[in-house]
């Protein structure tokens, strides 16, 4: 079903059979999707309404009524669309597939005559489309339906959603471009750049990347297209519904808009805009082999993951403007780190990795994945954060107006519900991170150690094999092949970062050297079907400290067990947090606890508490003395995607450091 | 000159004579006194104008033109006079005195038929009197010109300002109360309570303190004045310039009018406005012996500078609202600590000192005044800081939008100017903060370690005496009594926290034993003319701990020295700050520095820095391992009223401990 031009597995060759991930797939599938669907139905009791399908509803004429919520609404709807692709390709449904057909009916009903749709600007203001770019997120929600398309007609074959949108393509294909009469310019909001890519895979359309090439080729162009088009509206702005100033070339910065994206130095701006460009970007340089565009992928990238990154993968320092704020600037109270931007940061370390197999690329995709992803879930898979913060303590996100954005427990639905149908939608195509393949190099790299049966086509023929994971819990994994071709094929197995070397290779029970090649063991050879390929990873509970430059960190460790980040929690721990050191001459000690959240490592370290009780407390200061009275305690660290799920109280990943 | 109900020493009767503190009064008189005048005539280049100057000439009929700046402009003239007075009242300036009574005549103009007075009213919304207390500060600018009023009669004798006071006094008597026709109701922002109190002082009217009475015992009670006034406007806001909700009883804690002032458990709300209300609160307890109120003043009291107080005496952790926020929440970093919160807070310590002798009170209200308050002014007079972080980067600063509000530089003037003038008008009145007298119990309390020239009306009659001081350097105090009464009376001198108990007093070189009361070196005895009393203090530089629950200072000391406290510049210490841990087992070094800004002594410590140069630059995360390199270095810590004075760099006031 998959175009022949794509240099990717397809997904539906890859199937996900893993006693870690099963459960938030099944999750996923058996109730997220449906709740989402309640949710965009304006169904959920206490929860802030979607107006999602409604939106459709009037816009389709179905309805009478006002367009309800913010004006990239549609999105919310293409993401759960999107996931429930996804969701039918691992798991049919018929009922699910019967609902999702009936709103691709309606979404189609939506649609212009000419190919237009979006419920905003049909519903509230007709004939205003493409005048407010800047602000109004009409490619944005159309590079999230065609992604919808995409996944819908990759796991049913429906063409429906896909004719819709290949026809709003087309449309937009003849209102931008260099053209006489066309608008020069792109969206406020990246998204349809890497969208037009995928729609160009599933239809082997060349135009799309095209188009995709000229978005992100005018981006920060001069004369600036989303300044000049703040002075055709007169600065008129949506938001505060009058005239602004007219923003200033450098403003763009906001939204990766201020030069050229070739040019681009650091990440800056909304994060969530910065990652779904780079990815598109990434895309765009493997598919037209534009090394300028490569160069400026490994420039951001390395910027965003080596210098604004949390260990926690989270990106995104302020909730102002959700965005980026400089190099080594990461907070972990007023942290933002939303769960999108962590999101789109896999997006674009999956599109590094089909660039080139660096297993760096993977060692941040696994740690955002295992730990800011899914921890903005709750365990019932119907309360979400949308921020992810590093340290929490209630009472000041609830009086202390600087962290008020930081809740302390997880929601049930937002007004500005981006990141529910973002974890749905990843999590439901989560097969399509775990592997790339190079037919031509006749190579499988294995970057995400997830039990799977995967199917591949390498150019001396097709490959399958089954892989069996005990991640994150203990180091190992085993591969199996079920299929072998003719002729000798490299496997790749990545060599994660956490495991400090500790990565042991056995064939059919043999040890056996390997070749590391940008971090993956490689062992190139004539495979028979049969052969067990055992791979023995070091998971050791170790403590992380960070580069002296992130101020919020002086001074304190994390810990770390294989690709999960740990807190301290003070159901565990009591509080004030604060007050507690971990002694890092001692050993962490690790304990599986079955009754844990549905199973986990937990760890437990010593550590020191300062005695509160010497303290009276109506001294807020009082003079150090070497008889300062701590007692020893012993810490207990939950893995950080289960942080919140047993009440609300004090969080916290660092931990000052004691004991040196 | 006093009315001959004062319970307090005037003001007129003490004059500084001190090293330390006479430079700051004559920066105050020579460079900010002018410099404030030119700012509130708009002739600083490069400053926001003021424009207060215009106002009063526009609503005086001298000018045309529109209002410009905050509705509150008039405030600023107001607190620039009363400064003026102080300042006139320890050395006379015929030309300053001529300047004032020029603006004061100008004031007069601008002041209606009925007493009125307020040029944002006269001149943009006449007729709207009244109509928007929640928002339009007129009681609060009023109360600063009473301030002003009183300042100027008691230094000059003249009466014109304190006259057109009066009237307008008389004719707000006329508009508010319980009367038919009369508004029952207060000013949104809390100030002309206290100003009302002085008014009485300085001509004997009762009715001034029962009208502040009025306003204090009205302020909370049901039904909310604030609230139903917005109703009647119909929510229409000036601030935003259109209607808004209603706001709710509970919002007006930011006013502190969401319950009657006696009800009232912790400090919340807007800073200034709790403080000045606290103040005012003080001397009605004291005037009319409300053990009701006095419970309320002492509760607030150790709420405030018990569990909302920084080290630095700053108040108020968030820049939102310049507000409280709650107990034990004192972030560092997003700190506000505005000035005129610790200049309020020295108000609040005064009165309280008023009504009863407890080292407490002095001992904040020399933190703030110490630290918090002249560290707000540049060492040139002309540049302040409005927020008083206890940690700063600049580049965080900058580049993070939670930090704006924290400048790395004092500015040249604010477009809300509250602080300057309020500096300015503190440091001029200072000698009214360094005794309070006893005339029924023959005491004479000292605060305060400053040079002066002191004379106290007694029942026995009256004392005069010379208080010599080496503070905040050196812990020695000499106090010559040049007059003293027949019969014996009581010298109480507090025995500042900081000295922990070394405190030796000698009298005529012999050295005696003194009775502790509340804090105080009590001696009563039959004083002779001349004799000589020594005070010896302990000042040694300390290490101080925060209590357990301010999360922010966990793990951190601060260094401390008599009144001071310390920090750690970039300039002296490199960068990052963050990185630097002091060792608490080894001795703190003393040396006076001659060069450092007119002279300061410094504390020089070991400690050690983590070892930047063993980080690459692309590893944001790292295992922690016992080889972790940190080199011993010198630090060296700076008065922390003096940051901030050697260009542009890091500072932090709490420090890592390290060590042990």
């Amino acid at each position: 079903m998959m175009n022949s031009t794509s240099k990717q597995a397809a997904i539906t060759k890859i199937r996900i059979q893993d006693e870690f991930w099963n459960p938030f797939m099944e999750l996923v599938r058996g109730t997220v999707i449906p709740y989402q669907w309640d949710a965009l139905n304006d169904a959920i009791a206490d929860a802030e309404p979607s107006y999602a399908i409604r939106n459709f509803r009037i816009a389709a004429g179905l309805e009478e009524g006002e367009f309800g919520g913010f004006l990239f609404q549609d999105s919310d709807l293409a993401k759960w669309l999107e996931a429930v692709g996804y969701s039918l390709a691992n798991t049919p449904d018929p009922k699910l597939e019967q609902t999702a057909d009936e709103v691709i009916d309606l979404i189609a009903k939506a649609q212009h005559e000419n190919g237009y749709l979006n419920t905003y600007f049909t519903i509230k203001e007709p004939g205003q489309a493409w005048t407010n770019l800047y602000e109004a997120h009409e490619l944005y929600c159309a590079g999230h339906m065609m992604e919808a398309a995409v996944a819908y007609y990759n796991a049913t074959g429906k063409r429906k959603l896909l004719d819709v949108m290949c026809k709003f393509a087309d449309y937009i294909d003849t209102i931008f471009g260099r053209g006489p009469g066309q608008i020069r310019g792109y969206d406020g909001h990246q998204e349809i750049e890497l969208a037009l890519v995928k729609l160009a895979q599933a239809t082997g359309e060349e135009r799309y990347v095209k188009l995709a090439q000229f978005f992100i080729d005018e981006r920060g162009a001069e004369p600036n297209f989303l300044v000049e088009e703040c002075k055709a509206r007169d600065g008129y702005s949506y938001w505060t519904q009058k005239k602004q100033s007219i923003p200033t070339v450098a403003q763009m910065a906001y939204n990766q808009a201020d030069k050229p994206v070739r040019e681009q130095e650091v990440a800056i701006g909304h994060s969530v805009r910065a990652v779904y460009m780079y990815t598109a970007m990434a895309d765009l340089a493997r598919l037209t082999g534009d090394e300028s565009l490569l160069t400026a992928c490994r420039r951001l990238w390395d910027n965003t993951t080596k210098k604004q990154m949390y260990i926690t993968g989270g990106i995104g320092s302020t909730h102002h403007g959700e965005a980026f704020t400089f190099d080594y600037d990461m907070p972990n109270d007023t942290v933002y780190a939303e769960t999108c931007a962590s999101i789109g940061l896999i997006f674009f370390a999956q599109r590094m990795l089909q660039l080139e197999a660096k297993s760096e690329y993977a060692d941040v995709l696994e740690r955002a994945l295992y730990n800011n992803v899914i921890g903005s879930m709750s365990q019932d898979g119907k309360h979400y954060f949308y921020v992810n913060p590093l340290e929490v303590w209630p009472k000041a996100s609830e009086l202390n107006p600087s962290r008020h954005h930081v809740k302390a427990e997880r929601q049930k639905w937002f007004g500005c519900s981006c990141c529910p149908p973002n974890v749905a939608r990843l999590l439901s195509s989560l097969n399509s991170y775990i592997y790339t393949s190079s037919p031509v190099q006749n190579t499988i790299y294995t970057h995400l150690f997830i039990g799977s049966e995967a199917r591949f086509e390498l150019a001396v023929g097709e490959v399958a094999y089954t892989q069996q994971s005990k991640l994150p819990w203990e180091g190992y994994v085993r591969i199996e092949l079920t299929l072998v071709p003719q002729d000798p094929f490299t496997l790749a197995l990545r060599i994660p970062s956490w495991s400090q070397g500790g990565a042991i290779m056995k064939i059919n029970g043999v040890r056996t050297a390997y070749e590391t090649v940008n971090g993956y063991a490689s062992v190139e050879r004539q495979w028979e079907q049969g052969d067990i390929v055992e791979w023995e990873l070091a998971v050791e509970a170790q403590l992380t400290i960070a580069h002296p430059a992130i101020r919020a960190n002086a001074g304190k460790v994390a810990i770390e067990r294989g690709p999960l980040v740990y807190c301290l929690e003070e159901v565990d721990n009591g509080t004030p947090l604060a007050t507690v050191s971990i002694d890092v001459m001692q050993k962490l000690q690790v304990n599986y606890d079955a009754g844990l959240l549905g199973g986990a490592v937990v760890i437990e370290a010593e550590g020191h508490a300062n005695e509160s009780s010497s303290w009276s407390e109506d001294t807020p200061y009082r003079p150090f003395t070497l008889q300062e009275v701590s007692e020893r305690v012993n810490l207990k660290a939950v893995p950080y995607y289960l942080w919140g799920n047993r009440g609300v109280g004090e969080m916290t990943v660092w931990i000052r450091k004691g004991g040196v």
